[in-house]
């Protein structure tokens, strides 16, 4: 089984260690030995890990994809034009690919699912969706014989970190921020993570693979976690809630609900508990039941096991001449629009200190049929004359209705400032 | 690919379903159609699923298990005496079989193992650890290249369901029972679930799996939920704990640890959040640092799942002409005795209400070097003159030393009832 390894990076040197220190085991169950032919590199001279042969390097890509020897390529250079042409071209010559390239999936995974589908191939992507958790294996094969029809995960560890520290720290979203790109958790550009990004391209990929569609757009969050401020964690926690940034996918049949965005769970809900870079993904399905998968969401050794276990995967298809019969037929699906959306609301508002105020929020909501589950409003203003806030619990309602009943309370005279939304769900 | 099923209760009776519902999705995937050519049973007029074809059922035992026809055996009767005898004799036959019994397992699998391997057959057995949950593919997928040096797990639904009752509805363990009977989610005779021996047969198969450790004595759970009363559940709380039922394993390299009993988990662990029914179990591997999968441990259609799941592996092992490649050698282990585990301890006392008792108590432990994080005693005794209740939670200590030191105390006159110990495990 000769395997040429596209990069050779952390995650890529971990694959060489990893290949390397379990070769006797792999080949057991593999029934042939996985033999590293070929590694691509940009620099010959760079160091690398003690197991990497310097004599298979090389910076020749058409040398390595025209290797006839070469049975499975394992795409670690990340990016998008030459790793999104490297696949292209092994799966055109037949070959299976494993890939750990997250952005890349995101956006082609569909095309890349097809392409390989077409040419018999194997295209084995666990690496490239929550690191080292073994989703894709999971929504593979426990569920087998299931119907997905709901995920719900904390997908990016950056903003889950930022809001463990919010919480627990008692610190600013800014601070929080600061913290973890500190400690090498957030990019000096943090947009894709705090923004919901990220968490959106990973959504695309489980959304596929669980229920089998694809969207024609990418998947625009509804919020980031950068409006969250820590007065929310404090009322969170009051009515019994922590916040969490999600991502939830929903299968109707005739359409696909795909959100982004910070939620308030259960404070007893076992995401609730999911802490710091942490990541987890809950899956429903309607045999199984509930069935949650976490773990390190990110990172290159983890990252390298799941590559390895691909890998693994991969090869024995290969031995068994059973390529490309692992992957299902993709259907591009319709995305239920933000408007039909139905949930549960959290509505902060800041308004002037005066009479009649709580009533005329009541009653904005209750015209648009929004139901109120609690309401509280904080002690007095801190300032004497200054705004007083006041939250809101609604019951399931439209979010459309909600826009109407926000939209008409925005020119009141007593809103001090535009009103806070956060959706609150069940899981 | 010729199946036969060994058994059409309720778990066979979903597995026929499932088959029959994705029959063109897992042909697919298997590259060949699958089909239940013999059902065993013990009785033909007995109703059967809609799928089952009654011509295809047999009491006959040999006539099932001769048929040249046969590629895989699914045995879904349960019990110990039939059941073993059929899967050593497929086994013998060189045939692959999947399992969901847990009881034979628990106490046969390194045996039956053996037998498959030697045998170049597969023994498959998702369905009996953990029901629906994908643990046993976790550990041999994604852990392909990693080693696991740890499992907590949460494996019993009915004592987890008692005590999350104990805790949200403040009732005593007896009522909790009761209504847990009531609901079907234990038995008339508990003991088997409440005692921990039904989570140390699971303990023992995991154990086996992750560690390549097999016990040549059954697992003796150090305790059961039995003897927790509704204050411990308050004490726990008090110092950011929730009771949980736990199995623990660790490989140590000269030895396995290998614990069953409740235990105090921060109550922000994610294990602390598994409530009800539900069952967890969160490995700790070298590469992958924490995974934890969770689901329904139990129950008729989530076993199903895991059985097709199986079969779906074995037998694209069988189509491919590599089956018995995915058993690894497993070799006796020796268990860490309980005198040499290490943990943190929280021990309740009901002593009399008099000058220096908590001196004398601390004086005793501290004897034996065991130090205490806190202590705690509880407002007056409710009856006047009536024992009062001191909590002490104590650093990491060996069990031994802990041991020694309540024995010093069992005869003093101020002891009003022996102390209650549990175990504190920071997961």
């Amino acid at each position: 089984m000769n395997i040429a390894l596209l990069g050779c990076g952390t995650v890529g040197g971990g694959v060489l260690s990893l290949l390397t220190e379990n070769a006797d085991k792999l080949a057991e169950r593999v029934g042939a030995p996985l033999v590293v032919e070929r590694v691509l590199v940009r620099d010959l001279d760079k160091p690398r890990v003690a197991e990497c042969d310097r004599r298979i390097l090389t910076r020749d890509v058409d040398e390595v994809l025209g290797d006839p020897r070469i049975h499975l390529f394992v795409e670690v250079m990340g990016g998008e034009g030459l790793a999104h042409e490297c696949i292209q071209r092994a799966l055109r010559a037949n070959k299976s690919v494993v890939s750990a390239n997250k952005l890349l999936l995101a956006s082609h995974a569909a095309e890349l699912v097809a392409l390989a589908h077409e040419h018999g191939a194997d295209l084995a992507f666990e690496g490239a969706v929550g690191g080292g958790i073994p989703i894709v294996r999971t929504l593979r094969e426990a569920f087998a014989s299931d119907r997905v029809t709901g995920i719900t995960g904390i997908l990016n560890g950056t903003s889950n970190y930022v809001l463990t520290r919010m919480l627990d720290a008692e610190l600013k979203l800014n601070a929080a921020v600061a913290e973890a790109q500190a400690l090498g958790y957030a990019e000096a550009d943090p947009t894709m993570d705090v923004g919901g990004h990220d968490a959106a391209h990973k959504l695309a990929i489980l959304a596929m693979l669980a229920f089998g569609t694809s969207v024609d757009q990418p998947i625009e969050p509804l919020s980031g976690i950068t409006e969250i401020e820590p007065v929310d964690h404090r009322f969170a926690e009051r009515f019994g809630y922590r916040i969490k940034h999600l991502v939830i996918g929903r299968d109707h049949g005739d359409d696909v609900e795909l959100r982004v965005h910070p939620a308030l769970i259960p404070e007893r809900s076992v995401l609730a508990n999911v802490s710091g870079v942490l990541n987890a993904v809950l899956l429903e399905g309607r045999a199984l039941g509930p069935c949650l998968v976490y773990g390190q969401g990110a990172g290159a050794l983890p990252t390298a096991v799941s590559v390895v276990s691909d890998i693994l995967d991969v090869a024995r298809s290969i031995v068994a001449g059973v390529s490309g019969l692992q992957t299902r037929g993709i259907k591009l699906g319709r995305v239920r629009p933000r408007s039909e959306i139905e949930t549960r609301y959290y509505i902060r508002f800041s308004v002037s200190d005066e009479p009649g105020v709580m009533a005329r929020l009541a009653g904005a909501l209750g015209d648009q049929a929004v139901s109120i589950e609690a309401m509280v409003q904080e002690a007095r203003a801190s300032v004497k004359g200054g705004p007083a806030t006041v939250v809101m619990l609604t019951h399931h309602a439209r979010e459309a209705a909600v826009m109407r009943a926000l939209a008409e309370l925005a020119n009141e005279s007593f809103m001090a400032e535009p009103p806070h939304l956060l959706r609150i769900e069940d899981v």
